[in-house]
């Protein structure tokens, strides 16, 4: 099922039972896996690689609970060269992967994401909306990034890391901020970040942390709440 | 592929790639995206949105190491008016979601749930077997919601809860218990939760808090295992 | 999208919509759900169920960023008698899966793993490369298995257990070395296991715990860092 306004380079292998929608421009080389469906609009530049039943380009959703609806406005998502897609992802519009990215398999990118070049985001990481990744980032597996995050440069995230940006948790009018990770700063698997916490550069955080507070510069912080030790 | 016996109102719409299978009931205004899969007699209430790649009505499986075998006389899955359903979610046989409810992508729903009016079941939630969930409740991304386990109207759960419904772990014999969140109790990230414990009406657990006992009406918990302090 | 070289027993149930590529051997009595691909040379004994939207035998990817490629010359998926498979899962190219093993919803297992008889790979359970896993083996819901990591006949993981196998966190020259954890051991809800460390026979530990070190056999432990108490 592809549209006849879609614009595919003619060396675009295409697996079976794809669904392409209007106004979809796919450069050369790319390869779509079985059963992928891109949504209207979206942008894949050259080289890329989506694996099977991963949708690119959806639109967000909302019911009557949720105080702050999210966008209706968005611009396409848009795919740079290089980038691989696992399998069973979910991309939003209004996001931009920057060449060389990696998604691994069962991720979710949300709108408004900007993801730095050959960043990797690992398997079944959900990344929410509103969220800035540098380059050469790491998050491993199953790893949460919240809405409203910055994780700059060359940051290490261990896997099944957690990250919050609601200080009163639902408090429908309080500005939401995620923590910000500085670069080269790692953090360990399991740890949680609290809403608002600046993890300074080339800190660390231990695997289990409980991060209430802002972390300095270079420190190593553990426990729960996490405490500073030496090096 | 569309059962000849599934009733399926006139303006419904319909992606590629969808099956239908038998007696399967869809009401009016419906949406269902591309790849979705609805189970035989699965009902879908009027104005219901469902996205790709789901699959409605599954049947439980087993293998020879589990202990408690899944029901196999359930009740079709119930989806009412409003509902909306993201993409690669699964939901069983036997489950009910009330009007208004929102389960956003890549979540799970096990059989004999309950969820109550305009709930939202957040990303990559899992909800387990004969679980209550009762109205305007939010589970944010990642939780995961035990099986015979409580959650009681206008419940915030934040992201990467996680709790447990089996004090001695694999016992194969002792009676499962999940926790049990009261009216407006508001649960931190990445919190634990251990089988059976009461957080009481509008208590507060804090982000990473291990809650080993009961939590008081009112009472505000951090730290593992987790102590009341002060608010 | 059945390839003509693909060996099927004549009594094997296929669904709609699935992909079937070169070489693949299906045994006698398989189901297989809709939308279900299995890649190339892929062998699947009698007897197994393959659910809806499932992905058998997915060669690795990599991008630039990652210091450590993966193999590329990897055997074909070996999955064995009476198997079953959830939905939405994807499973890697090199690994076997022994008879009677049970991979729940929304799973992942990489390449290089080897799943003993008997064995329940919870929903949402992602399973790194190099792993090897006994027999009788449960990993509930949403637990991390780390690449290089062996988990012993009748070990028993709670829910969102979290582990890591990187002692300098992304060093890219260090030996990679994941969790033991031997026989009978169990591993309570959301703890965190650091590179490493070796869970003695028949230990406990605690839900939330933080294990720095290694767990005596028959120890408790609890704790952020997980320390030992009397049972």
């Amino acid at each position: 099922m592809i549209d006849e306004t879609a614009i595919i380079a003619e060396n675009v292998k295409i697996g079976s039972y794809v669904v392409i929608e209007k106004d979809v421009l796919i450069g050369n080389h790319v390869e779509i896996g079985n059963h992928v469906t891109i949504k209207e609009g979206t942008i894949v530049a050259d080289n890329t690689v989506i694996s099977d039943y991963s949708l690119l380009g959806k639109s967000p959703a909302s019911n009557n609970k949720m105080a702050r609806k999210p966008a209706d406005d968005l611009e396409p998502l848009y795919i740079g060269e290089d980038v691989k897609i696992g399998t069973h992802c979910c991309l939003y519009r209004g996001s931009t992967l920057h060449p060389g990215v990696l998604v691994a398999d069962i991720a979710s990118i949300r709108e408004h994401v900007i993801i730095g070049e050959n960043s990797i985001v690992g398997k079944n990481v959900m990344v929410e909306n509103n969220t800035l990744i540098g380059k050469n980032v790491t998050i491993q597996t199953g790893s949460y990034v919240t809405a409203h995050m910055v994780i700059e440069d060359d940051v290490f995230i261990g896997p099944c890391m957690s990250s919050s940006n609601d200080k009163y948790m639902a408090s429908r009018t309080e500005k939401l901020q995620g923590p910000t990770i500085k670069k080269e700063a790692k953090i360990g698997n399991n740890a949680s970040l609290l809403p608002g916490v600046v993890i300074g550069e080339k800190a660390i955080v231990g695997a289990g942390a409980v991060v209430t507070k802002n972390v300095p510069t270079g420190a190593i912080v553990v426990g729960n709440p996490a405490k500073e030790i030496k090096g």
